[in-house]
């Protein structure tokens, strides 16, 4: 795949060791070679609930495995909350009732997929939140593993994001992937104007021209530098200040902006990034910092799932439960039949 | 797969799509592109360091990248710390000598592995230096993406855990798989009992018995249930007492112990599980309470990644250094050379 | 006494070691014998205040002490807040008028009486605030002196405690005294259902068969034990679970609840115990838990007495004060002519 | 009595209302009579431990209460810690051994003396560590109901107290009661000099001139005109400015100290109250004020009591306890055999 | 000058050694010359800003410096906000246009006065809006140095302060210095009585008949005294209390209050000082504690200076800025143009 | 005076308002009148003790004062520690033996000389302290009123600055003037270069060549210009960056010596200014940073004074002292006869 390439809906591809039981609890499968062993197979009820409130994703991908023909039999039921959708601590977000055999190995697939993919797309949202309408972009894709980029990526998305960095995620996601300039490109061509240039002599013209500016001089004066070379074929400047600097401060950004206004280059847009967190994206608010664009790397690629839980509730039909849970369902409304 | 096969020291599989560039930050591609038709392809120094102490892993999935014919050319060079050995912050832990154009774009890639992986264990770690000699499984599978399983288990081994629950992680780090029996096949059964003896008559005999004795009965009680019914192929009770009945407590576990052996039970051996972290493992120990092993779940699977940044330090032998870094190398005698 | 025997409206008992002044402050009988061989006895009026916001309790005893024949003569006043009342730091709750040779040495007795009623009382009441209708019963006996048991559980009640659990309290505040079993009675059984049995075979039918369900199988499991055995005799369950277990926890309570009912048994009244204080009632309410009733301990019978202080603030009509103190008395149109 | 009667060892008072049981929880006596009735009446083993450390006392009043002829058989045992003792939290601090009903009514009794007098003995050890030899006065009786007046002064001379302010406590530890001149004295009298001549004229020899100096002037002010009154008789005076003049503070004591000398009345002592804790106290310390003793009042006592439980261990000698206990005596080679 | 000769509006002095420039950082002199023999002094716009929100004081005093005939040149224009004005942080509160070279050397000058002064300033300001009306003098000469006493005192009431109490200061503001007696008198005469009767005697009727009476006695039995000896001539008492004591407590004014209104004294004010601030103000007035006025000493004599920033915003008209300041002028329509 | 004229030592200039009383307490002159008219005038020890820890500063000034002809008569004694020493909390720094009227109108000039000097010298010397021998330079003249820059100047040497930034604090301590070049002379030349060359060319060959680098561009870049422009005339740089750029790092000071050092201008010294106080200089030193000089600005200059009290304690020889005082003097070996 090239990141040019037509981006469409396409299913979650379903990894072959997951679907053969390899990255399930290994108590699972022996389960359920001494259950086939004894004839043991109840219909039963399992419910799956979050240790923490936030917005759901991964249930695509859920039922995607749970839809396959060879998982779940003719009369398994799966209700369960939409992708995106807000949840409580403790609410059910997914029930399946079918033939424990059917599906119980999967326990271990489904509980993480939802954990995972939930705890980045609630810090995303956090972030767009904070944001209050400011875009924010998906950076984080450097601190996971190269596995997963692709599903945060995704999650990051149906939080808020408005794109993220890498072709794997936006492809999953529906969305063109967005990238600027790195630190790299300009070290090896030795000059941030000489790397300007030539990015914008070869890269086609949907690609938006933005330059990151703090490689050599002070961040203004090299902002002023590319937009002397570009014009009007500029399309923005990125500040990413490391810390060793201080970081990129609300007061940078503001006298950045009106450096260039004051230079006639009121249409240059200023992307921040670096260390980038909702408590930092108010701050930059609150003094009207004018950030027309986050970054965001860690602070979503690097947050912690929401635990989930699964419990039998049912086992053919009569309520039951372990110690300390409640036997029978919990009624959940807001559950639509999924499958 | 299956649980049985011989688990042997093999490649990490390098996946297809991370070869591909597909999980890179679009920005690397697209300067390949430019510097490719710029002929720009300097032979450059590029240093790899953390934001924090901690346990290196993930560099034996990164030398696989590194290593493979179409990465680094002839006269390539790498220098890196061993998997498993402390980093401090900022300690230069990879160096990659070679022309930009050869690895360039798999600058996330090998970030993001160093990252998550030396997060995970660390993690593991803290829990392992917290338990003094007290053998710590894996059992976080549950909360991340399945994609990711194996490297996290993998992980987790490599910063001190004797064991972990699946199938690809086990077989990613050598070791066999470990797991007792889940409240779902007790509640399957409907009888705790019951389960074991089924569990105890179909399981291979390298197979230890490990019964989860907290699902319909008091915890000492069940235990004395099944120690009864297995008696000496009984191999340990593990306590999973949920939150809503406050958890396993040191005195629950003393309690246990005690009243097994009363009854002649002192062979049968206690897992402890259920949101074990390094304090609470700290609080079980300072009280004497005689657990045999603990379960680690999301302390570990859930840690967050130790980022790493990456910075050309040198171009065509040149030092240099974006603005806030110091140009050319940074001395680190531990590094060896590694391809 | 038994506990059978009728309770009515009976004076305090005074003690003749209180009335010989052997409890009063040694410097106290001095001050008598040298002002009654000094021929000084002027007239004082003399003011008592608390140190803190609370509850009056103890005025009844007080004014009991001050009324008998050998104390205050007849020209004697005394002014005084209810029983039962609110009162504010520093405001005068009891006023005397009389020669000080009369009542001085009972100086010691009076703000004892008050100073630790009050501070029983008090606590009572946050209790009672906290649990917004759900009735408290007074179980802290076990935690003072038994001499001062009746005083402490009959201020318990003037703090609005529906009861208390001693016959000695119980019938200096009107009530009966309130119970369920205690765990030595289920261990000198050796069953919990055979002791219920018993209990209820040999109880008058006044007395309420509220079970103790801990103490040899979990608790839901014990309570739907001894719902079996009694059925409608069955008044309710008492939930005491031991801290070394975590203690009761809301949660607890819940299922407790929706078990008994799922068995039919929605009759059963449930009873919490065990280290309550307001905070955990609020905790308690907050969540939903179907308690019944609470029993406290500790917090009331433990409670820190409210220090009293008492002022000389006329002598012969005349305002006076020592350093510090504002000379004459203090206003209070809340006081009622008492004696 | 009177303070001047010989003060001798005596038997603590047992009250008739405790020996009859209504100072009992009801349910002991309930259980009383169902065993009874029944005929269940094991011998059993019951251990009783506080709640935290903390210094023994009520032991002696326990004893007594056991000893009678009328409580334990013959065949009883009785193991305890010695009165003044200090014990560690948990730790068995009285094992009886007897058949149930000999005894089982008197389990609130026993924990009550516990738990109330080692709170108080407990918070006079304190302020006597903090004190470091500067001997302590208990004169706290005006904050706890007269009918344990004697109790808490006897536990506070356990604890550390040189003496005690009312007669009863005196005559229970064996010691002279203590005391000054109260400010009532001062006021009737309407001056100190006034008032301290007629209680030097009045008082036998053997009672120590201390005058308390706050009441109408300056305290080193009226300090010197009693010391020129008294001259050499005066063996102290008493601090105890009010809160509202800001406490006693350590400059107070020792501007008292030098302007006494300064005057030639080195011999006269300076004993402070008022607010006085073990916080103060080394406060006082710690800037070398010259105090020659502390009164305390509320820390002693109104000090929270050391809670106390008691366990069934064994029944007819087997290992026994209910859940969350640990079966079977707990060893404590600290405990003696006392009946 | 005596405090009796007549007050009037003056000019700020300028000492000499300010006009020559030797309070100058050195680097402004040195500056100056190289300019100077360079030919370079374009004209500029500078900026004062302070770095917190506050209460302006010292633009009198920097207008008078910059009126001077050989300071500013005919053209040069100055725009301020008024003496005595609220500020916000990092608001321009001073312009100055004109070329470098008339003013530069008193830039270090301008920022001190204005820093100095509207720290003082300020801090008056707090305490004058905790004492809702009640009159503030300033009393903190002794914490400064001798040569600013005159500035401290007038930045006091340009914050509110009704008065001062040095000549100096009060001559600045056009006020009345305030006192009443120090303990050196009362010392010197060994007697507060005598000393007071003298004072009555010597001064001339407009000083107001103030008395310190803590020195000798108690503090209300001093002020009844005082109160005796001058009856109406007595204007009011002073509280001094000090921290050896425990300070003024709003208890002890309250006392003082009611000892001397029953005396018939109502007509004597009470002044309270030592350790004021307005934490303590506000503690005497939530309490109703009937304080005539209050003496402030080091909280505003002691207040830290209020920074001040100096920046050239405009060199011959254009804008211009050192990094970290936007370029060009911050409008601020609250100046005025003052020269 | 210039800055170049020879400095030498010279005494304290008394001013006129100070010697006439002007910056007296009005009291102290109306106490002089009556005792004057009355004909009192006793013999007095005054002591004079501070409020806290520090180190003495301006007892050479008082010390001026008192020794003036018209002062201390010839039968005056004067002891007092030594200028620069250090002083502990309460500890007698001065002892004046004299009659009353000969110097008590000085009492408010003499503490706030004190209090005020050493607050200075006090904070001066953390800053010393915590740089562990990296020369630090008062630089703090712009936050007070220029007419005590000379004394806070003077101070900050006695508390260990090696140098100052105004001629008249240079002058009183004796010291050569310190100072670098200001932003105005950059803007008003229009280019750091540029207004070195000049700067380089007009001062005279012992003002060293300390260049400010932070005004146009990227501090070390600027660095590196201007080395350039000087080579071996140039002495050091000036790092001051502004907080709205995230202030001076200590990674900043790193990564200009690195890159001064790889440019071969390893003689160039580095100095930090901005916002410095001990906590920063700690974080520099701990990190290594290589500072050669750090300027100290409103940490030192907006110090609190360490307040002084005065206090007679012998009148004609006796002992004596307000209430809250010890009477007669405090002794103090320390203190040396110094009038």
């Amino acid at each position: 795949m090239t990141e040019e390439q037509p981006v469409s809906e396409i299913p979650f591809p379903l990894s072959p060791q997951v679907l053969a039981g390899d990255t399930s609890d290994v108590y699972f499968l022996r389960t359920h070679r001494v259950m086939e062993m004894e004839g043991v197979n109840p219909r039963v009820t399992m419910e799956f609930f979050p240790s923490g409130d936030g917005i759901l994703c991964g249930m695509k991908e859920v039922l995607a495995l749970l839809g396959l023909g060879q998982v779940l039999p003719s009369d398994g039921e799966v209700w369960a909350l939409e992708e995106g959708e807000l949840f409580r601590v403790k609410e059910v977000a997914l029930r399946v009732i079918a033939p424990y055999l059917s599906f119980g190995v999967y326990e271990t697939a489904i509980l993480g997929i939802l954990a995972h993919e939930s705890g980045w797309a609630t810090a995303a949202r956090e972030c767009v939140e904070a944001a209050q309408g400011v875009p924010i972009v998906s950076f984080g894709a450097r601190h996971v593993h190269p596995t997963v980029v692709g599903a945060m990526e995704y999650a990051a998305i149906v939080g808020g994001c408005v794109s993220c960095s890498t072709p794997v995620g936006a492809q999953l996601a529906g969305v063109t992937p967005s990238g600027t300039m790195p630190h790299a490109m300009m070290l090896c061509f030795g000059d941030t104007v000489r790397a300007t240039v030539a990015f914008d002599k070869h890269m086609p013209p949907e690609v938006p021209r933005i330059v990151l500016v703090d490689t050599f001089h002070d961040e203004p004066e090299e902002a002023l530098q590319v937009a002397e070379a570009l014009r009007d074929r500029l399309y923005g400047v990125r500040l990413d200040t490391p810390g060793e600097r201080g970081g990129v401060t609300p007061d940078l950004v503001i006298e950045a902006r009106v450096r260039l206004d004051q230079a006639g280059f009121q249409h240059v847009k200023l992307v921040v990034s670096g260390g980038v967190t909702p408590t930092r994206i108010r701050q930059f608010l609150e003094v009207g910092a004018p950030v027309d664009s986050f970054g965001v790397g860690s602070y979503i690629s690097g947050a912690r799932p929401i635990d989930f839980t699964a419990d039998i509730k049912e086992v053919e039909g009569k309520p039951v439960a372990k110690r300390g849970r409640i036997p029978g369902i919990i009624a959940n409304p807001r559950l639509h039949r999924a499958i």
